[in-house]
């Protein structure tokens, strides 16, 4: 006797207590009727992402579910860091081949970590059977005239990202058997890099009133770089020998593998934005508040196109973001 | 040479003109940043849903692609319809083996008809490659104290369903070749209701202070109002003889046919309501105003299930509401 739709989503998604998502003052109506009933405080600006992963094309058959129940909400948490929203309801739609409890614990478990430590409500969405694919999606709230858009650099801004780009293409790898080398501490840490990463929500709100443009790092650090540098009418200037690289990284993979990795790998869901000159000062004082390194990369330029400088040469090089239909 | 996923999205879905879904003065930012800006209006409750649909699961393989395009939005919009909700944006969740304009073009020109009769605008969402999944994710607006909630009916309130319950079904076999008979005209209008069904988001607006509880028919008309009713705290009682077949299904079906794709066939997205007996001449008086015929087809019961009745006999009878899991 199986659990049954609706028994599915009162188990492990309508669910109360400690191991649930957090429960909001500001829901209404939450799971179980048509749709949620949400309060937007007066005055604030609604930011909406809807992002989605299929297995076998977003995370390798065999990952555990876990990985995907937390990356399916980091995914898109990411997205309303990079606009610099406080995020505050999600809803999830799940479909799976079967209502397999073996997997339906951890993923549900994985994603309501997560949720608890974002403050995020689930409120809604749907399970079907099908193949297995997660569309999450996620509201979040942000003071208007603050939000962070890709557009808003200007020649000379510089460029920043956070965390270490590149760690979870290597993660990927190692989850796929491919990446030799390294310890197994290292190892681990870059899996997790792939499996858990974190949406830089805090980085997100504090880079408001400071960045002038920001855009989070999915298909790949020089590929979203160079996004935010064409919505803002520049190009971008990457400097080869300031990229962050982790020594876990370092480890894995030689100096061109490891650039390679951290320019062009993605799924790294860190920040790349832009700050004037003029509020780096500013930036310097908020990270002290903000537990995520920053790197200072390179900078916008007029000139079109992103470039990469090693040694105060250009180097040849082309930005191959992820493209699901190329 | 492929269009590419951006190229995909730029032509098909953040286009704009005639074909394209409306364009909303309260869309701060919608496609092609992290995420959409929206301006909720101060005082206004958030009404969100996200339901998806699955080829081979919600709509057979060879469907035609607008028939894909305009359900995916029109389950959307009737989940906020039964929400007494007005419809604001949406976002779209596209997965789909290839980026095949044979497909997208028709797919869009579907989805984008039903947003602009709506006045609803599409502002984000993703594509990804993989089985053909259509998730939505609808966002609406009520105002507070207003929304049809599942749990307001209590007895002795009349229970309503508006539009011909079973037609759907029976498109849907008859796309599926598994339904002979009735005209041509006949066949196509079932089809239609199937392929194409109208969301009952006037309806929905018009029941606001006037219908005690509401639930879109999805899942099949007398697990739906057996869901009210429970949600209600009470059970219902439905009269066959009162069940509004159409001509084209009692075409299609016999009387036995046609009452149990009336009562289990699912996919009709019409609304069923209830209403407290003093707010009938209310409902007569506001229906004038909404093209949507409803029925009375029985009333909320004190007694917890649901009970089917016969020139005043109780039949035996079981809801078969769709269970993706059973």
């Amino acid at each position: 006797m199986g659990l049954g739709e609706f028994g599915l989503i009162e188990r492990y998604f309508n669910a109360s207590g400690d191991d649930a998502s957090p429960r909001r003052p500001d829901v209404a109506l939450g799971i179980g009727d048509d749709a949620a009933l949400l309060a937007v405080p007066d005055g604030m600006q609604l930011v909406a992402a809807l992002d989605t992963l299929v297995e076998g094309r977003h995370f390798p058959s065999g990952t555990p579910p876990a990985s995907t129940g937390h990356r399916a909400l980091a995914v898109n948490l990411s997205d309303l860091a990079a606009m610099g929203a406080a995020p505050a309801w999600f809803l999830l739609s799940l479909t799976l081949p079967a209502a397999d409890e073996a997997f339906l614990e951890p993923f549900a478990a994985g994603l309501h970590r997560l949720a608890r430590q974002h403050g995020v409500a689930l409120v809604g969405g749907d399970t079907t059977a099908g193949p297995l694919t997660v569309a999450v999606q996620a509201l979040g709230l942000v003071e208007p005239g603050t939000a962070l858009r890709r557009s808003g650099g200007r020649a000379g801004d510089l460029l920043f990202v956070s965390g270490t780009p590149g760690d979870a293409a290597a993660g990927l790898r190692i989850a796929m058997d491919v990446l030799p080398g390294g310890s197994p501490a290292q190892r681990r840490a870059l899996l997790d890099r792939f499996q858990y990463p974190e949406p830089r929500v805090a980085l997100g709100r504090a880079l408001r009133g400071i960045a002038s443009a920001c855009i989070d790092v999915s298909d790949g650090l020089a590929a979203d770089a160079l996004k935010l540098a064409t919505a803002s009418g520049c190009g971008a200037r990457i400097e080869s020998a300031q990229l962050p690289l982790s020594p876990a990284l370092r480890a894995v993979a030689d100096g061109a593998t490891a650039h390679e990795l951290a320019l062009n790998g993605g799924d790294d869901y860190e920040l790349c934005f832009t700050v004037p000159p003029g509020n780096e000062p500013r930036l310097r004082a908020t990270l002290e508040d903000v537990k995520c390194a920053v790197t200072c990369i390179g900078r916008l330029e007029p000139r079109a196109g992103l470039r990469l400088f090693a040694s105060g040469e250009e180097t040849a090089f082309t930005p191959r973001g992820y493209d699901h239909f190329p």
